[in-house]
């Protein structure tokens, strides 16, 4: 086992590091940046490195700085968390040959899966479902017409060079695939200089379903179930939970079962998760796989009685896995709480917190690095806090939620906590009844202004 | 189901039952002293009523002023947590007679177990084992000689006026009785002026083990399984947890039997707890039973995965129990987190908490209503924090404590938490070693003082 473990992070994220670390009776370094000079990572760590001023180049993302503080410190081990260097195949390198244990995925991993064409290539050849499509680009109206033909309508022609919708026609049956080529070719050579299209199959009512995994240097792997993390706002996941509300038993196990395939074609180390998307007809598609420990993790602790973090850290370490698939015994939802204001386009709202309460009891955990009298940092992602839920059924998880979030005080900044309670009370949710597409139509205006204590 | 439940308590178990009653959709009442206007109970009740000031015998023990409370908001029930009125017949009583139902027992259950002798006659009368002795007085040392002979050596001669130790002898075999009775009789009576005596087994290496047990109106029970109590100081207890590292299977299944049958030999109605002490041989013998929750309920609910005060409730409401037991899915401790001083005799250390940061993450609970900035007045108990944690294995439980313990941050009042660091560091007690004797020879002075941040 490691002596010493650097963390290349700030925020909630080193704190929950740091908690396993002493549980396992590893020592703990954490670097900040001066602008994190406050931060309860900084307190509870064993050491502490400053290792620069915002922005993050100049600290959390830069290489020499974080491997000097792991060579004075002694340190034996690195772990990057999640963002900032966690998928970053150069940092992976680096500490490889300073013979510093990099807790992630090594390099040649993280290039595999961080290009999306390769990694896609890389889980159709595994045999995992991926999306199907035109290899590269479509030479004619005719060629698209047959391979649409051959996967099944809706599909979906994109531009190459597009973005923001633009370029990019939903075509339901054949009659009108004529006419959505030509608009699509047209606005895209308007819009981007480039009238090269491309063909997907369309996934419809989709829904963002991962897997959790975690391999060994055997190469075995084992899944932990699911999480559904479709409610997003511009791609940003706000809501997750375990069990999905939307998979079965059935569905759960074949997912499980495509999520080991994948990651055990590429001999996967450590904790990863494989995201996919599935549609209303429960058919699932790889999307891309990530290489690191995720935000959303507690809930599979939760309902597994696993410790991620533990587990990467002993995977890293050389141990090996038991093999045995973990299947949720209990349900989870964690909330973002954000200094973001919700009925304000979720505009950052950085700055001090002069009042703060915690909820507390039965079923209730909370990951967070503030406390009363914190300022946050304008430098940073704005997530202050996860609020974990967990209970013996949605339902009962929901409730729970609900009265957490209502005692939940955070005065003298704007929070997410107004648009969670919102989100709560939406039949459609409650009902378990969304898809990605689910906050594009969500009525904002329902969320209440904080209530002001 | 109750509209609306007045919660006749304060500080963190108001706040614990308010927690539940919002999950399952009733409204909340709380009163408070004028002491107590800042307290959260107060802020996170539906409603709220000043009932005076402190002492306790002017607010939280006035009967009177916590009806009237109940009357003018129309609450149709009364929880009254813990403490204060939690165990009063008249108070139990007078809400029968208001048409306010008493969350807890009737008044002639309170009575009966409330009184020692009558309750350990009606366990005796069921078929729990009680402490084997005479009964009432030994007429002579004949008498006591061959009752001792009958039950078994060790026994105590305790005087019956006496306290305090004095006029109490442990005999450990005949050939030393006669000097023993001399000695009780002759040290009592120039203490107390009555050299009465009477007789009892004498429990070695006693261990304060209770059975947490829910019955409903139609007479059935069930138990939840055992705590494990044996840390306490001047019968306080400091920490608690189950399952014991001392009980069995067999034991556990053998006490919970035992739990019952005194349960339904009384039909009792809602939850309680049945105390037994558990001798070095595994003997169990009933010493008292609380009509009321505990404060040390949480750990079970952690194991269980059930809301104890839920229960209550729903008893209360006329729900049946499924009449299911309960057996440890976990391992849970709790550390009662007072705000006195553990390296000044346990001094109460009341005042302003001007920093606070409690711990989080995975597999640890807070039930507590303090917050930065609170006061803590002089005038109840010193308790402001249950730190309660769960894990798979009592080893694991131990860590994540002790972590949870270094990271938890309360500036301004010294608090239990060094004397809990120290206990976790105690071989004995992490061996699982020790009996309500342990805090007797411990050694305070290994306690650390707070640590200065």
């Amino acid at each position: 086992m490691f002596n010493k473990i650097l963390i290349a992070n700030r925020g909630e994220i080193a704190l929950r590091i740091i908690r396993t670390c002493k549980e396992m009776g590893v020592k703990t370094v954490a670097v900040y940046s001066t602008a994190d000079k406050d931060s309860l990572h900084v307190r509870f760590a064993d050491e502490a490195v400053c290792i620069g001023s915002p922005p993050s180049k100049d600290s959390y993302l830069n290489i020499p700085r974080i491997i000097a503080a792991a060579e004075i410190t002694n340190a034996d081990a690195i772990h990057p968390g999640y963002g900032f260097l966690s998928e970053n195949a150069e940092f992976s390198r680096i500490c490889e040959e300073y013979n510093i244990k990099f807790i992630g995925a090594s390099p040649e991993m993280i290039n595999q899966m961080g290009d999306k064409a390769t990694a896609k290539a890389t889980m159709a050849a595994a045999g995992v479902p991926t999306i199907p499509g035109s290899e590269g680009l479509l030479d004619s109206v005719e060629q698209g017409l047959s391979l649409a033909e051959e996967i099944g309508y809706p599909v979906i022609l994109k531009a190459t060079a597009g973005g923001g919708g633009r370029g990019m026609r939903i075509v339901n049956e054949p009659a009108g695939f004529k006419k959505a080529w030509d608009d699509a070719r047209q606005e895209s050579a308007a819009a981007f200089g480039n009238a090269g299209l491309y063909l997907e199959k369309f996934v419809e009512e989709p829904r963002h379903i991962e897997i959790q995994i975690i391999g060994d240097a055997t190469g075995k792997a084992c899944h932990l179930s699911e999480r559904d993390c479709s409610i997003q706002r511009r791609h940003q996941k706000l809501v997750e939970e375990t069990p999905s509300p939307f998979i079965t038993d059935d569905l759960r196990e074949q997912m499980g079962k495509a999520a080991i395939k994948g990651a055990e074609a590429i001999s996967y180390e450590g904790a990863g998760t494989i995201e996919f998307l599935v549609d209303k007809n429960r058919n699932f598609y790889f999307m891309e796989m990530n290489t690191r420990i995720q935000v959303e993790h507690p809930i599979t602790e939760e309902v597994t009685d696993f410790d991620l973090i533990k587990e990467q850290i002993k995977v890293a370490a050389g141990e090996h896995i038991s093999g045995k698939n973990y299947f949720p015994k209990l349900y989870a939802m964690e909330c973002r709480i954000n200094a973001e204001d919700p009925s304000n386009g979720f505009r950052p709202s950085p700055g001090k917190i002069v009042n703060l309460h915690l909820p507390g009891g039965k079923g209730v955990r909370i990951d967070s690095h503030v406390y009363a009298g914190y300022v946050i940092p304008p430098n940073y992602d704005s997530m202050i806090a996860k609020l974990i839920v967990s209970a013996q059924s949605r339902e009962e998880v929901i409730v729970r939620m609900k009265r957490a979030l209502e005692e939940f005080v955070i005065d003298g900044i704007k929070t997410t906590i107004p648009f969670h309670l919102a989100l709560l009370e939406d039949p459609q949710f409650v009902a378990g009844n969304f898809t990605t597409k689910f906050l594009d139509t969500f009525d904002f205006s329902t969320i209440k202004s904080t209530k002001e204590h």
